[in-house]
């Protein structure tokens, strides 16, 4: 309600209409008064920031084929996203739709790395996996690497971390439900063992982290494995050579992020493998895990479909403004017409192209 | 060919096949020829560059759905780029369509710039409408006034400059049939006037330039009037007050550019009219014509739809790279793994936003 998406699009000088999600709506509520009072306070123009409930996917569709609605954001699933998608794009008008639609994330375990600091990398790992009970977009829920005695004591010290720890309470049952769900059509596919699980809790959203562990060729068999599970989970695939962790790599659809966890010796022999994990995410992180997403100008948050629907632009970070903006170009207008930013005398002092050269000059 | 987009797409360093348009093959060839000779002197890869030619919209579709292909680009009709728009947005995985689809270039010349220097404004109009034989995306295709004695006196010495132009020659007898049939078409449309029109010249592709009259009631009245006349033509709309105005501005479609001729005091007078039209297009001009498309950095060639099926994107001037790029964060990369662009020592001096300050510097 009040997130990234509604924030760039404010400040591009976009009114704003959000549909709250139907499993909370009075979270929702409490949000939108709050930007409604500082849209008052702002002396913005009433009508500035709309809510909208609604259980059915009617009111969202309706929403984004309204003539006025110029853009769309969306975080959900990939069948609701591409939904809307497929609605703004069949529009008399078609307009952008920046949908972020499931990531898995992909973590690449690189060999001289995990024998020098397995461990820790373990450690780090169900730190990421488990942050917010498994239920952030970068959520890390596969991990590449190539089968060998250090993978295998990376997956035993992963899932000894998993059942330690305490279960979880996501935000809904529903959610909980489907992890649930999810997690016990991993257990049941051929090949896929469970390294570690913590003990269950009580209550009907609580769930226990998990590692699931795999080999490289059953997880090359079955798509299924490579689809985003929800929760505090993550699986670990073996691979048996390095053309099969290429081709895991290459098996995996677009994503947020890919994290690599290498030495000076592992970067050097496994390049073309980290330009492969490049060429399909967003933001490639070295050495860490990616659900931290710092909210600064050199962020990107997004990637390729079906990561998002627009992989030009991100949700996160200064950029996201463009989102919700378009160019215009003045040609030779008068000064009385030009908006501040654009006037000769530069009154906000900007950074300005003028004649070929960066400068915050006026005149 | 070698247009723009295949220029930007090869900057942000991807290989690019073009769709020759069946009209003119063997020109096609001959530039297709200097690119790939372009290619092999640069040392590129072979396969950088490569150029299908076909007559029907298979080719076209084929190529827009294949897998490897990431962002098209295309200028011609609305039929044929919406056909490519939507086949791009069904794909499995949805891809940018940068479509130019016609525009009528709308020139709002308002009542103390008609009587300051009417014969001079008239005088430009000519010369932008009928450059190169009116086959110009930017050509200035209806203009829009106050009807009163400055417009009709305008009207009239625009209609006599018409009358005393040669003939000129269309790139294609195509192009001059479909050019007369929609003369003929404005011609035959109810309250359609011509205020001049130039000899007829010799030879299938040869068309007389022309300027048609009609008042803003019968404008608003007919759709058709709005639509693209590709060729050496404009028509002046007469509207019978500043209300009527205002509707003629908000019945336009997106567009690519608009012009104003106006004084200072009509700018005060006039300026929701010219909010009105720089919410509908790409680039307004001031005091002049829209047919100079300067390659600039402060160039936006683009506009809403249906002038363009991406409306955040332009074919002109340096942010056109950005039709053919997407954003990838490298978070605490190696040296090593970074391009130059990104390492520390910024080997290209190029201005950098680094811990929020913009740069020259590396260290």
């Amino acid at each position: 309600v009040a997130g990234g998406d509604t924030a760039s699009a404010l400040a591009a000088g976009n009114p704003v209409v959000v549909k709250a999600h139907p499993a909370h709506p009075g979270a929702s509520d409490i949000a939108a008064r709050a930007v409604r009072q500082a849209v008052s306070a702002c002396g913005l123009p009433r009508g500035t920031f709309g809510l909208l409930h609604g259980a059915s996917a009617e009111v969202s569709l309706a929403l984004v084929v309204h003539p006025m609605i110029r853009a769309v954001g969306f975080t959900g699933s990939l069948a609701a996203g591409r939904a809307l998608f497929d609605a703004a794009a069949a529009r008399p008008e078609p307009i952008p739709v920046y949908a972020e639609m499931g990531s898995v994330n992909p973590v690449l375990v690189l060999p001289e790395a995990l024998r020098e600091r397995g461990a820790a990398i373990a450690a780090g790992l169900l730190q990421s996996a488990t942050l917010g009970v498994g239920q952030f977009c970068t959520n890390p829920g596969v991990v590449l690497g190539l089968h060998d005695d250090a993978l295998m004591a990376f997956v035993a010290e992963a899932g000894r971390l998993a059942s330690a720890m305490p279960a979880g309470v996501m935000l809904q049952p529903r959610l909980a439900d489907r992890f649930r769900a999810g997690r016990d059509a991993f257990r049941g596919t051929a090949g896929v063992e469970v390294a570690g699980e913590g003990a269950p809790g009580s209550g009907a959203s609580s769930v226990a982290p998990i590692v699931f562990f795999v080999s490289g060729a059953a997880f090359l068999r079955d798509s299924s494995l490579r689809e985003e599970l929800f929760g505090p989970s993550t699986l670990v695939v073996a691979c048996a050579d390095r053309k099969q962790l290429g081709d895991a790599v290459r098996s995996l659809p677009g994503q947020l992020t890919a994290s690599v966890h290498a030495t000076e010796g592992d970067l050097r022999q496994y390049q073309p493998l980290i330009d492969a994990l490049a060429e399909r995410v967003g933001r490639v992180v070295f050495g860490g895990f990616p659900t931290g997403v710092e909210v600064a100008p050199a962020m990107h948050h997004g990637g390729p479909y079906p990561a998002t629907t627009d992989v030009r632009s991100t949700s996160v970070g200064t950029a996201s403004i463009q989102r919700f903006a378009r160019p215009v170009c003045y040609q030779s207008a008068p000064a009385s017409l030009l908006p501040p930013e654009l006037q000769d005398a530069n009154p906000r002092g900007l950074w300005r192209l003028v004649d070929g050269e960066l400068s915050r000059a006026g005149w």
